[in-house]
């Protein structure tokens, strides 16, 4: 089958490699309808991660299931599936409490932007979709295998309720997410911090009423201004930097809280800082797995359409280009059809 | 009047100072029916907080009101009152979330260890009990004005609900009033970490089911082991090193959350391993206030008791001595009476 592969920073090729084999009872293989790049995959790309060895990449799909393992009960071949980038039991107390991805069985699902793929614990990891979808819902669907669901875990981390003023601090297609699922949740004010017009309409798409310009602490002072000197009762932190840790801490109104989703590179948090702020904080990689029965029903009935974040559509021979374009920010988000 | 004051470590003087007078028309002047000495004093009298110059010390106070300021409406001459070490408006957007310690009018009420003291703002920080109180009374009175307080804000910060299981880190009065606390939120399980024979049986009478005396690494092994490997749904933070945090870190199951009262000293958290953790975080100065009104019933009604934090009362004029002897571990907590 083709799959992409990274060799080295900037260097993604697309190869013939052998088709995903059941390896445990409880795999599932599927054969991949749609898949993308998300913004850690640029990690890879740009260096930041190191790159040992040429590895196959990617961990967001949807498909059809071609095989599953004889301990697969739920799952069944010829079904559509939406899974999370992490494989869980989604029977074990953690999972129960709604935390997948701290699932002690957890695994990580690598080597989707390829024709098919190998999913572990299919009936803990793989969602259903009613039916096959029509191929409009197809991007939206994807979109739930992880920036929306991330998004959506950044406002329930933050305890996002209706009628709160919410700020979303960066706009890529997970601070979008996180935007649309402020909306969701019933927030009464969302500010997307943005300085790109292409992704402030689309935040204002989502449910933005305020777009913020500045950053740091310019950004902070807006902020300020916009929720009468108190600061917002929840920040969406999408970022992962000092920067953009500091910077919601710096908005967030005493006993409001952040979410945070991005993963924080060389973040330290000052205990004495947060101390005297009186700030919830909780972050974490998203448990995608506990949001995708409802988001594929919002889905499913044209409630949400978390989708919109992919302004490029290429067909997975290009994935070089998709990394480059995402990498160039020409693209908020790319979809690749095997 | 008599006043207790602070010139250097371990050197505590009970001086002749003016009684206090009114200064702003918010005020209240209230003689002291008892103080106490806090764990933080103690930063002072050991050095650790440099003393500049001799000041007057002491924030934990009960007393009757003697005089109020032109602008006092809701507190009267005569009056049995309990108030915060922080002076707050009741009236703010802050206050109103229940934030009273980050009220943007908010005052530290010192040098309380004395026969007088003023209290800034004096309508949003007194709270008066239904009448006098019996003498028997006074004590759990006095620990509602702090110790109590922050137990209380530890376990709401970490979000205790009827069932789970709460670990305690700290066997100093705040964290036997967390014990206490975590038993009134419903607790079915209640885990004191303590060392010391005589606070484990505070901790028990307090609701402790469990007590783990090891530390460290140890004592997460513990708790792991009396959590089916998981960790604990809630953590109480009531020490403030760095050791105790890691420790507090590592005995939360994912999904749980940590109250953290104890003020961090040089103390930085790692953002990614908190990411990763799935743990949520909340500490702060404890909004006393917001909780005076419920735990003054309860004590009115004898159904708590978390005055039994003081194992030594003593003479305003033996303060020196009472400073002694928490600094020295052989008392838990000291009473004074002017």
């Amino acid at each position: 089958m083709r799959a992409t592969v990274i060799h080295a920073p900037r260097d993604i090729r697309i190869e013939q490699l052998p088709s995903p084999r059941i390896l445990q009872p409880t795999d599932a293989i599927l054969r991949v309808a749609a898949t993308s790049v998300c913004g850690t995959d640029l990690w890879d790309y740009r260096g930041i991660n190191p790159v040992a060895a040429p590895h196959p990449i990617g961990h967001e799909y949807v498909g059809v299931v071609e095989e599953v393992g004889t301990e697969v009960e739920l799952i069944r071949p010829g079904q559509f599936v939406v899974g999370s980038f992490f494989a869980s039991d989604n029977t074990c107390p953690i999972c129960h409490a709604g935390y997948h991805t701290s699932c002690p069985h957890r695994e990580f699902v690598n080597a989707c932007q390829a024709e098919y793929v190998r999913v572990p614990l299919a009936d803990g990891t793989l969602v259903a979709t009613p039916d096959h979808p029509d191929e409009a819902l197809v991007p939206h669907l994807l979109a739930l295998s992880d920036v929306m669901g991330t998004g959506w875990y950044a406002a329930a981390a933050a305890q996002v309720q209706p009628g709160m003023t919410v700020v979303v601090v960066g706009d890529g297609a997970v601070g979008l997410s996180a935007v649309l699922s402020a909306r969701e949740l019933g927030a009464g004010r969302i500010i997307a911090m943005s300085r790109r017009e292409h992704r402030q309409r689309l935040a204002r798409a989502f449910g933005a009423t305020d777009i913020v310009t500045e950053r740091g602490e310019p950004g902070v002072q807006r902020i300020r201004e916009l929720t009468g000197g108190i600061g917002a009762d929840a920040v969406l932190e999408c970022v992962g930097t000092r920067e953009s840790m500091v910077q919601s801490l710096h908005s967030t109104r005493p006993g409001g809280a952040i979410g945070f989703v991005g993963v924080p590179h060389d973040v330290e948090i000052p205990a004495a800082e947060l101390f005297y702020s009186h700030v919830g904080l909780r972050g974490g990689p998203a448990p995608v797995r506990a949001f995708l029965p409802d988001l594929i029903e919002w889905v499913w009935e044209g409630r949400i359409e978390p989708g919109r974040v992919f302004d490029l559509e290429l067909p997975l021979d290009e994935a070089a280009r998709a990394y480059r374009a995402m990498d160039e920010r020409s693209a908020v988000k790319v979809l690749l059809r095997p």
